[in-house]
């Protein structure tokens, strides 16, 4: 009761502290193409052959010697012999992408043709390479094509398949244990019910799950744990194997909070308060090299602390390129208090062109984000916005 | 040879076409909550009980009756006896989020108190009700919490977990039936060598593949369909089944080009050439009640076929809301020519606050798309846009 936060940190200071904290994952695995999109390259990427690997036609039409069309026109074709191979004289039908016969050196794209028996009308001149695609016109032998840290699309598969590569080397998905305590938990798999009077389905830890997951990363969530320092610590020895830990719960300074003062002796805890509401109790730490993050029990102060620590961390663990988040232009229908001195995360649902702030929920009240389209950020320094203002709304995801 | 393109239509056009003829798929199934994140709710989740369903302390500190202080200040305490029970004079300690023990109706926090062996000064007045969570207060019996067509997100799972439910009916994926044909392709199952001259890798089906499930789909991608009009109607027959069939290659106007009227013959074609470069010769039909849509065989036209066509109509048949793309505001490195009467898709990639186009890259050249970071769409009625310009810039996915 005597204890209070060590110190209250920024957010922008606290995400620094423990970023630095993190080293990326150099662990590696093959993956086959069929399941390459979405991760990330842990090699460079060199063509070990042409592409096309062959002279092919860019359009429908004949191949041809341009030497055999000086001035072909409409008013003035020049009469070629259909053959099956080309000498002076002759041409053949080609189609798109086919392999241009040997001696051939363009395409009459069939626009300007007429075919009169066995005789082909050129009715355009054409000079040597015109429609043709040339050997390696779209990746050449030896030629970089993806530098290691490569965040792999679906349309890169399609260019390493046509490399002939069946399987990449990527980074290995980080593994985040995820650690729910508290004694007043219960577990959804014993009951579903009601249960008794201060008891509460454990929820978070499956919400952490399904983050970690939708962040590209592998969770490995481990039973209820009770809020004794004890137990805690033990929970945390048997995970340290992971690439990071989220103790969920027990984050606070109240009588139960144990959290952070483990991880402080078992390793070193960076930070504990953040100057977000919700969120404040969240602590940072190290225990040897593995990031912990201790997640307040309360589910806004959670996602929170999910959002704001827990996705930059899997992200440099798992070397994930960040993606610019997508953020809203829109005017409040209501005004925003907040508090200075504190980042405020404020629910908002779209109304109409406007967004309404969820002022009254409390950290507490999980539906009041189930009932948000998105969130706004009032920085440390601002005391709120007025009504009509325009603010950026980022998604909730 | 004499055959045209129907007619071209413009992008918007054809979009409207095409969605038109798509019904969202009534089809659902039930997965469990930890499956849930990225589905679309089936059903309208009522809530069965009141969450929280007991009084609880919103703050670590002592549980009392609100009467017992009146006028309490630091410079004027009330002093409670500690008990196990409460009534007239007594109070009891209560953590955060446990069950106001009866009797009680306003918890002190611990900040306002000083114990004092077992007696406890209580140092501000308090109102009935204060700091206490009231039942129901996140969610009331009864209450709708989600509407139908909802798409979850992991903290709604934990919402509809601490509702007591452990599955939910969701919409099934849409399947898709990804048909790669082209009497050049041969598959990466038989070599991944260089093959023969005129012969190339199959790669775009592996593409769409990717890009179905990345867009909530399920893709069923069948073997290698040679070029005549009786293999694609029988694969396009046997997989009628499908949600959406997509056929790869043979859409333009050649002798080897018998996707459209196969559609055609065997259902309506609704649009065949779309105004948009590369990507022209995109057709769209329906088939019975399937969508059906044709796409190029080269790579970067059939990319623009996925993006413009397959996203939106899979989001329509899963019912899966529409998320705003991220697109950056760029100025422009180089300047872009474009061709009237067309949107042009133009590759770009970043160069430090820059974007410069990729112009050289015909539609063949999928390498030029994993090198672009993005792209940038020119408009029909615009000839192109100068260096310097700022531009709308959208991320490749």
């Amino acid at each position: 009761m005597g204890r209070i936060f060590k110190e209250r940190t920024s957010v922008d200071e606290a995400l620094r502290l423990f970023l630095e904290s993190i080293s990326p994952l150099r662990h590696t695995e093959e993956v086959p193409l069929e399941a390459c999109a979405g991760r990330v390259l842990a090699e460079t990427i060199v063509s070990g052959r042409d592409v096309p690997h062959y002279r092919r036609a860019a359009m429908d039409g004949y191949s041809v010697r341009a030497s055999d069309t000086p001035g072909a026109s409409p008013a003035n074709p020049v009469l070629l012999q259909l053959s099956d191979s080309i000498e002076e004289g002759t041409t053949m039908w080609i189609h798109t992408g086919a392999a241009l016969p040997e001696g051939a050196d363009a395409v009459v794209m069939v626009e300007d043709t007429v075919t009169v028996g066995d005789m082909v009308e050129i009715r355009a001149q054409v000079y040597p390479g015109r429609n043709v695609g040339q050997v390696g016109e779209d990746i050449k032998r030896e030629e970089l094509i993806f530098k290691e840290c490569h965040f792999l699309r679906p349309c890169d598969a399609a260019v390493l398949a046509s490399l002939g590569l069946d399987r990449v080397k990527v980074f290995r998905k980080p593994v985040i244990a995820v650690i729910p305590t508290g004694d007043e938990l219960i577990s959804r798999e014993i009951t579903r019910e009601v249960p008794p009077p201060g008891m509460v389905l454990e929820t978070n830890g499956l919400m952490a799950t399904l983050y970690v997951e939708k962040w590209r990363g592998v969770s490995r969530c481990t039973g209820i744990v009770p809020d004794r320092p004890e137990s805690i610590r033990k929970a945390v020895e048997t995970n340290k194997d992971a690439d990071m830990i989220l103790i969920l719960g027990g984050t606070s300074v109240g009588k139960r909070d144990h959290a952070p003062e483990v991880v402080e002796s078992m390793g070193k805890l960076l930070v504990h308060g953040v100057g977000i509401i919700p969120g404040k109790p969240t602590a940072l730490g190290i225990i040897d090299r593995t990031p912990v993050v201790c997640l307040p029990g309360y589910p806004v102060a959670g996602l929170v602390a999910l959002y704001f620590f827990v996705r930059p961390g899997i992200r440099k663990l798992g070397s994930i390129p960040e993606v610019p988040e997508i953020v809203l232009r829109k005017r409040l229908a209501a005004k925003i208090s907040s508090k200075i001195g504190y980042v405020n995360f404020i629910r908002v649902v779209f109304e109409g062109d406007r967004v309404r702030p969820l002022m009254g929920a409390g950290a507490g009240v999980l539906s009041s984000v189930a009932r948000a389209d998105g969130y706004v950020l009032v920085p440390e320094h601002v005391e709120g916005y007025e009504e009509g203002q325009e603010v950026d709304v980022f998604l909730i995801e």
